[in-house]
């Protein structure tokens, strides 16, 4: 998702701010130059992987980890000035690679087509094989190469961030946080697939894995990990947990809201594809429980076909809508979201941190940033 | 493969010099437990995947690339006494996990069943979702999970290798030769996969991803780690890869030999596994090139055929052996191997180092370790 399709009157976007999100676009495209000369040196068949990485890493996502590694940071008082201010942006842009990595092997596991509107890596790689007329199996391919490409990511992320240039003390300091942030969202992950095998999650579990899966991972480690950088202490750590966890909530309860209800030109998603895919989401587990046996058995027949057309996508909206379980999830994000700000204001951070984390606050929740 | 199954006469292992493939499962169990407690911390649908992964860890695999950077290290001038070995031990462990990563998406993408003569990670996942009872898809939840598992160890490796204890200057040093040693094994992995699609390959084409994806990750970037972790200068780098490229090359060589020719109570694989899989070997595109028509087309037919029996097995066995490609690939295995000893023997690398060394190189091409 790109700012032009979030335009915010007469506002710089707050993940625009001193220009951060060109300035880790920039870092993005040197690491992606760096690393294409080592592929080209393996073989020229490495061609359309060093070409598919830089499409996805360059010019897309929305720049949301960076942005709070980066105010982390500046809230701890990074001073942004000179060389050690550009080994903290890509310090920071580390983070994206890690994003870049989830998201390749997520599409695999979900088996989505599509991400930000173009193919998913696995079936970019496998119309290169149709396209080439190579033998045996192209989906075999695409997969094969999903899995390559998304360990290219994982392992470029850690590279990026321990080659960034910061101070070898900081970077020690906040790598274990990196680590644990790397080992939470996998962990994560693997709970959200447990809870879709599982079936039938309660709110309680489905909570669980947004805490893993999506508060820690999108907000509060990379605040941590941005904290550490500037050598910032425990309490410090402590108010962004405060800060970032109910708003991590928050931003993934507004994700599952426009899953079902957004507006296809706004998420880069096909409408209704988070009720095919069966997505069991607090939204979802609400419906079921406050739910009549009739409005349950909508659910339990419409939600994963993967046929699902628009009457049926429609269907699943009234029920979520008539139960309750929108209304209930909206005040959920709003009760979050000003758990977050209260917790921000009492945070001991820069001025201009505070400022910037305010408003990204009201950007991930209100609307999709 | 463990020692058990590999006695040498009255000799220790050369992987067992110094105790250390115990220190390396030490190691090992020692991080496991540390890990296995974050992911309690996670939830408690986490325990079957510590479980899986120590299991995976812990007593398994010949430990060859921790050996190579290990005696890299030694041959450098690392003194193996106190802290500082250990650290290096620990160092030199985390390849382990990066190897496991590199294993379990190498099954997940060959759809191997077995690892070891265990099954593979993603069929034990799958096995777990039929014998729960869970919902929808049992193979799907075992290819999840093995991408999951997969990344865990991973990022694991670079945590385990950047807190292994080293000094922070020899790890500086030794990072960026770790880092390319991923993205060479990755790539090596792409252009092996790339190979089978493309079909026919030619024997510089096989050499060249025996190159990347053997060569160097086994041997060679191992031993230039470790050498950086001694902080060795450029010198013992040339000459670590003027014994670690051919070496490694004719122990891929030797391997792709025992998976054809190999007796499954040693490799811990079905015989004729390696042709099932159709796997593009130096010694199938030599079987092809100096075939008769007729040869070439046993191979077109039965190499890669899922179904392929003990007879299609002897078959294609006999081919390979009435080619001369086996006599071949046994010569170059002979040359490659002379020609690592060479360059060993000018290294200027400790005298403890140098012997074990030269072990390894026996050990790794005359018979499998």
């Amino acid at each position: 998702m790109t700012r032009s399709q979030h335009p915010i009157p007469g506002a710089v976007h707050p993940l625009d701010r001193d220009g951060l999100r060109g300035r880790v676009n920039d870092a993005l495209a040197a690491f992606m130059d760096r690393q294409s000369a080592v592929l080209a040196d393996v073989g020229e068949g490495m061609a359309p992987v060093a070409e598919a990485l830089r499409d996805f890493l360059v010019d897309g996502g929305k720049r949301l980890r960076p942005g709070f590694c980066y105010w982390g940071w500046r809230g701890a008082g990074g001073v942004d000035a000179g060389p050690a201010g550009d080994a903290a942006v890509r310090a920071a842009t580390s983070l994206e690679l890690l994003q870049a990595s989830a998201l390749i092997h997520d599409d695999l596991m979900d088996s989505s087509d599509t991400r930000r509107g173009k193919p998913a890596v696995h079936r970019r790689f496998e119309a290169l094989h149709r396209a080439s007329g190579w033998c045996s199996n192209a989906a075999g391919f695409g997969e094969a190469a999903a899995v390559l490409l998304g360990d290219l990511c994982l392992s470029w992320s850690d590279e990026m961030f321990s080659g960034s240039g910061v101070d070898p003390a900081a970077l020690a300091a906040a790598k274990p946080l990196f680590d644990v942030m790397r080992t939470e969202v996998m962990a994560g992950q693997y709970l959200d697939v447990l809870e879709q095998a599982m079936g039938g999650g309660s709110v309680e579990r489905s909570r669980r894995v947004i805490r893993f899966k999506s508060a820690k991972y999108t907000i509060e480690r990379p605040l941590h990990v941005g904290a550490a950088l500037a050598g910032a202490g425990p309490e410090l750590l402590v108010a962004y947990s405060a800060y970032g966890l109910p708003l991590g909530e928050a931003f993934q309860l507004r994700d599952d809201v426009l899953g079902v209800f957004g507006d296809p030109a706004e998420t880069g998603k096909p409408a209704g594809d988070d009720l095919r895919e069966g997505k069991r989401t607090v939204l979802l587990a609400l419906a079921a429980e406050r739910g009549t046996a009739a409005q349950r058995r909508i659910v339990d027949e419409l939600l994963g076909d993967p046929a699902l057309d628009d009457a049926g996508v429609k269907d699943l909206q009234g029920v979520i809508a008539g139960t309750g379980a929108l209304a209930e999830v909206e005040a959920m994000i709003g009760t979050l979201t000003e758990r977050a700000l209260a917790a921000l204001d009492s945070a001991a951070v820069t001025a201009d941190a505070r400022t910037v984390l305010h408003e990204l606050a009201e950007a991930a929740t209100v609307r999709r940033v």
